[in-house]
């Protein structure tokens, strides 16, 4: 059962804002779901640290394209909210606004932060059912931790999405604080399950290119994560270790922020439209 | 003496915000504003009530047609903040993030609360001459509260902004709730200086158009303030009195939030840097 929170006209199309009774949370889960004049493919977008559903469609500017080549644009939240799970909001890169979209072994998350599950098996399905759309018409993208998610989650599950691109994502978790951090706490100190969920790694492991249409991703060099958290050059080696075509830009005074994703997002909205078989415009 | 409070990358321009000394109003104040690759006009929107200088900034997604066209875009703050005034933040509609463009003629609102002052003598001014560029590149537009703004300060201050539009501005603000609580605390229970500060007023008083190339008013019919707190008819039938040309353009399913005005923007921008002599996008 999903609930209609608000809808807004927006380009000719409506940006409406959803909450649903999640069984692979266990909570409800909010998300947001732009629905352009004609839709024609279906665009998923994972959100970064202390983000919400509502980040994106409020700062990314990306409706106005969208609405132009039919590209829906499904916004979920970054982790389950509600669940009271000690120390879930002493940080905020850990925990509520952080869920790293992975399903977590290690309790207390075990039971609650499932955010991988939750989206193939639930919302992107629901998504694609309530606009007609399957898998050869849905794309992934995301930012930051949801640049990690997009990478990892169209790694992982071959088939589920027909095109790739990220903002600035944290491309190789385990060898970064951020991702040494949540690993730690959702997947344990092991670290050998940690590669799994791992774009870097991930990517290494792969036979043939996954995504020989290729993959975009969008880099600020005044991005002061860059450094320390993001290393792109790890994921752009792993690609050409396995002949995965990336197009991955460096922009020269551009930070991590929004203003950085919406000077960007042209390219990324029709780099998926044309691997989705949606419409170029005119 | 401004200082830069932080400023990115957006669409090959740059968005900075500041804060600076304003001597007008008596406290720090702080202002955004966007500088594309090339300015060739200012372009100055006043904000509606309860948003601040990055409002607009985050959610109108204008950069993108501004850094085309060549226009600043300058975000003054809604209101004073940190005066403490006795009551100031009680309202979401009065006090602080409530200015109404006006100067404020009672107490104990009337030292700080100096909006008028302050935009036509202090910040438009400072982004002028920082940007190189006079009153005939200076162009006004706003949304709801400062669709008010935006229309009374332009009809107040003839040769100070050469282009006006609004988006759903507070349009008669006499005969309406919002208006009447800000007049009535800002102003005195005595109607008559109020007329100074209603645009209907204000347009019904002109002896000749004083926009002839046009003004341009959008509303959306889904907006909740449409009838009670808008009343574009009422600036609509003045602009008629006097022959001021208006295009006021209705929009079905639209409403009072930035989705709308971001629906809208591209022709606002338009409008604005055909009259400013700024350069049409190819």
């Amino acid at each position: 059962m999903t609930e209609l929170l608000s809808e807004h006209g927006c380009f000719g199309g409506v940006q409406r804002f959803h909450r649903h009774e999640s069984a692979e949370i266990g909570l409800p889960m909010r998300f947001g779901l732009f629905v352009p004049p004609q839709p024609r493919a279906l665009l998923v977008f994972l959100a970064g640290l202390t983000c919400t559903e509502e980040t994106f469609a409020i700062k990314a500017g990306a409706q106005r394209l969208a609405a132009e080549l039919g590209l829906a644009l499904l916004t979920p939240d970054t982790s389950p909210r509600g669940a009271n799970v000690a120390g879930e909001s002493e940080s905020w890169d850990f925990g509520v606004g952080a869920g790293f979209y992975l399903d977590a072994t290690q309790e207390p998350w075990a039971r609650h932060w499932r955010m991988e599950s939750y989206l193939l098996n639930e919302l992107v399905p629901l998504a694609q059912t309530e606009l007609g759309l399957d898998a050869a018409r849905t794309g992934l993208f995301g930012h930051s931790m949801g640049g990690h998610g997009a990478l990892t989650l169209a790694l992982r599950h071959p088939g589920c999405f027909a095109s790739l691109s990220a903002f600035a994502p944290i491309a190789n978790p385990m060898q970064c604080p951020w991702g040494q951090k949540a690993f730690t706490g959702y997947l344990g100190d092991n670290t050998q399950p940690w590669r799994a969920h791992d774009a870097s790694e991930l990517m290494r492991a792969q036979d043939a290119a996954p995504y020989p249409a290729g993959i975009l991703i969008d880099q600020g060099l005044a991005d002061k994560f860059l450094a320390e958290q993001l290393q792109p050059e790890a994921f752009e080696a792993a690609c050409a270790a396995v002949g995965q075509p990336l197009t991955l830009r460096r922009h020269e005074g551009y930070d991590h922020g929004y203003y950085f994703i919406a000077s960007v997002m042209d390219e990324h909205l029709r780099h998926h439209a044309a691997r989705l078989g949606a419409a170029e415009a005119p």
